[in-house]
């Protein structure tokens, strides 16, 4: 026996298919249809019908065996033996953050696949694993921002309870887990919820269309969705946390926002499960509210991506110039994000052609991730090309070296700590041909119009951009690969070994810096970083004398007051 | 002489035509362009071609002597021999507030019709005037929030310095002046705006089309061409404050607003002027944000109309319950928009079908209007018909009690203090046919849905709908009008004469009601306003004896701990 329910304000008769009979069900409260069935229960297969048409997917469906278009199917949720009933994550402050994308981390491209090399990630260091997208999307392939079904892990990925076999054996490793939740829109493919109710509205114009319904009439119930998927995850699925898609495409003016709801809403989840629970944004508002507690009028959400640490340091580094870079490259701007997080903090910005963002000098480290790289960064260039397929290896190491020195919680991109020659590509594997067709050649277009050759931007559709995407474990075996993890393996080592690098105050992070010369040097206690990226030796100014030092390359010299360090490379003194 | 500038980031050419010569403009810096124009100077006519296209009238424009479309004309702005050198207005916190427009409040429908009725207002009790928008819009009649030269008085209510005389005179008598304007969008006649520059974005859909470009590209001039114009009225002008429509259209996702943007330039404006200056917000949000300070993460505006005040009380009186109403009715809201100014504050809204607002015990009722009657909610109307058109004059003496014994800034509507007999209805003078005939029809259509005549309902466009709309001044004279004027005159006397009326902290104001029995009493420190809107005499509990007493009605009878009220009335004991 199992009661199935929809909210369906859209329906003027609704009924549920389960096993091949229609059981019709009955409104009750505000949108929702209820109907009890004998002889369905875990294993069923089940779709809705709304006034006679063709039976629907769940928008709450647990799992969708066959795709997007098929029948939802009932799950036990009771039935996976948890083995982590003691398990707490440790606290972001003190986290280092491993992105990785199911599909491309291993070979096999599954959950399963991935817990066999979560003994690889707590080796190296990392203490968080976040998960790309893992929700049901069209296709076998793709990032995962084009989820429809919400509560439905990606069938190409496993079944619910493979996902369960994850986080738990994350668990068992000592490793906290978050995933990568997409709330401000849904794909183009399987997306059949404008048909059950208002879950959109066209006041607003997304890059994806009519933006979610977070303000208008019945948005509560689609408030609701979210906030439920949010408890699924975190309850059911036992994950420590999540990072919301960019929620500068969240359009919601309400006076109790959106967010706010989710984040107290999961504060209180915490509380009743006695364990932590974080939430992580995307966010390209430069708005210190968004990181800022409830009580201070804030959102209430933990810590947000820092994309202007990561622009400054890549353009630093690579002398890029196109499009966001515009606004970045010198200097100044990096040490303006190691000291302040937001470069763009009420300044003028070129790129935007306005003004962007906000100061605010209570903003801790602790509430930003840094990173040199991540699946966007690296997947939104063209050929999908990591940073050190673009810079010399010493650059790449003054990278990795800055991210887990930095205020910030650091966060790293699968393969990233080994130099991975896979580049991390745009695909899809859009079931449409008119969507798939849009799709390519939209890609080719974009960058058509950057000056590439449309020959040579790959195809999104073409499996063989997937298959390139796919880490190769074998290269970590090999040099240059060994080396550079074993740089990354002792910098995150240095980084929890250190009191005064997971201090979050930005106030206490003093640079010094020669825009000319290309040098800067980061003190944060008893911690100082030289770095010099111009492509000669030069002699750095230091604040005292230091009794260790972590170099990226041997042949630096110190000096009373100085460090000499060769070209592109970097000293840690302390 | 005189520089010409305009910012146009759309033309590839621009000339200013004066006196029939067209001078070629230089593109100086951010898309400004300049030109200076030898023997041109006030009361010269100009008019921009961009791209050799049609003479267009500056955005900016001081005068509009020939309507929307035509040339500007320069004007000095330092000509008008300004007497109010000592002015100071009151603080907010003791006003009443007296809103009208030029058009109606007179026969002559002209600033200077208004400066002859200045007397009777400071009689009356009046501190602050608000004048409804006086920028120009097409056609002679109109409201005024179609407005598309903002810094032009509309010509048929006087030239500038007509309306600087008014303002001049205002402050003689010891008046406050504020005026209305409109940031949220532009009328459909006479807007050229978009041929300059990017004032528009489609990223957003309002009632009005395209939302004005607050945080999209080149938004910086947008907001500057609003600022600027925000103090011009204040500065050059003399106004002690704005009222900003309908600031819920506004739509900024900024990290730092337009809003706040404008509350901490008026700020400024304020210091380096010496005087009070107030910006007052019309808000359908409800979030007490918009009148928190900007130091305690607020917005910074002083005050908002509280139409949930208004709709609380007018329910009660009317026993309407059609559109907004629904959601109104009880006098439990009443007691609450009394308590708390919102009464919905994170509830549930019939009406709006969502969530709406957020408490805040902080907010104060010095930064809430209150009001019984206002130009929407009368003019709003099918017939634009006042309160006392439609309840009976007891029930229109406790409307105006209890505006004046709120914690509430109290505002009232021209001709509400005599029981006009003129309505106030929806007014235009469309030039355009097919924009005249598509309002005329609109109205007509959006009453008969709601099951009025379309016959009945009055055509804006008519001349006879503005002319019936004026106040009959000399009403004022006889009765029922004088003697409810008299009633005016005691209520306003008796608050400014009682501290703790003028208290604004919500939490001191006490209500008891009984729902069923239709009685409400509020007692506010030494002041207890017992009101019986039911239709028979009750005896209503008071907290201790008064020694005074102000009645709407003859026949009270005060007993030990109770006031016996006839049917319809008020008793404020003291």
């Amino acid at each position: 026996m199992h009661e199935f329910e929809v909210w369906a304000t859209r329906a003027r008769t609704l009924a549920v298919r389960v096993a091949g009979a229609d059981h019709s069900m009955r409104l009750a409260n505000g949108g929702w249809w209820k109907a009890t069935v004998e002889n369905a229960g875990p294993g069923a297969d089940y779709a809705f019908i709304l006034d006679d048409g063709d039976p629907l997917p769940d928008p709450r469906s647990p799992y969708q065996p066959s795709g997007v278009h098929s029948p939802s199917r009932l799950v036990d949720r009771d039935a996976f033996q948890w083995t982590d009933a003691a398990w707490q994550a440790r606290p972001l402050s003190s986290a280092i953050i491993y992105e990785l994308h199911v599909g491309t981390f291993t070979a096999t491209g599954t959950f399963a696949g991935v817990i066999e090399r979560l003994d690889y990630l707590r080796d190296l260091g990392a203490t968080h694993v976040e998960l790309m997208p893992v929700n049901q999307f069209s296709g076998e392939r793709g990032w995962g921002y084009d989820g429809v079904d919400l509560f439905a892990p990606h069938r190409a990925y496993g079944a619910p309870d493979d996902l369960k076999r994850l986080v738990n054996a994350c668990h068992a490793k000592g490793l906290a887990i978050l995933l990568d939740v997409v709330y401000n829109h849904f794909g183009p493919e399987g997306n059949y919820l404008a048909r059950f109710g208002p879950y959109f509205t066209a006041a607003y114009n997304t890059p994806w269309g009519p933006a979610v319904n977070l303000d208008h009439r019945d948005s509560r119930e689609v408030r609701r969705l979210f906030i439920d998927n949010a408890v699924h995850w975190l309850r059911d699925y036992h994950f420590d946390g999540l990072r919301l898609d960019a929620i500068h495409e969240y359009y919601d003016r309400s006076a109790i926002t959106f967010l706010e709801n989710l984040s107290s809403e999961i504060d209180a989840l915490e509380a009743s499960l006695g364990r932590r629970l974080v939430l992580i944004a995307e966010s390209d508002l430069n708005d210190p509210r968004v990181v800022t507690c409830r009580e201070a009028g804030g959102l209430g959400i933990d810590a947000q991506w820092s994309d202007d640490f990561h622009h400054a340091l890549h353009s630093v580094l690579t002398g890029e110039t196109g499009g966001y870079y515009k606004d970045f490259g010198s200097l100044r701007q990096l040490a303006a994000a190691l000291q302040q997080g937001y470069v763009y903090a009420g300044e003028y910005s070129t790129y935007r052609g306005r003004v962007h963002g906000r100061r605010d000098p209570r903003v801790s480290g602790h509430s930003l991730l840094g990173y040199a790289q991540n699946h966007d960064q690296v997947g939104n260039r063209a050929m999908g090309d990591r940073l050190g397929h673009i810079v010399n290896p010493g650059r790449q190491r003054i990278a990795a070296a800055l991210v887990f020195t930095a205020p910030f919680v650091p966060m790293l991109f699968q393969g990233e700590e080994f130099g991975a020659s896979s580049p991390f590509q745009y695909f899809t594997d859009h079931q449409d041909h008119d969507l798939a067709k849009s799709v390519s050649e939209g890609r080719r277009n974009e960058f058509a119009a950057f000056g590439w050759n449309p020959q040579q931007v790959p195809d999104p559709q073409d499996p063989a951009t997937f298959a390139r995407s796919k880490l190769c474990w074998k290269e970590v075996e090999s040099e240059p690969h060994a080396s550079l993890l074993a740089w990354y393996r002792t910098l995150i080592a240095f980084r929890r070994s250190q009191p005064s690098l997971t201090d979050g105050r930005l106030d206490r992070v003093q640079v010094n810096f020669d825009e000319r010369a290309r040098w800067l040097v980061m003190r944060r206690g008893a911690v100082e970083v030289a770095c010099n990226f111009a492509p000669d030796r030069q002699a750095l100014p230091i604040s005292r004398p230091a009794k260790n030092v972590i170099a990226s390359e041997s042949g630096w010299h110190a000096r009373p007051g100085l460090i000499e360090l060769p070209a592109d490379s970097l000293a840690i003194l302390y």
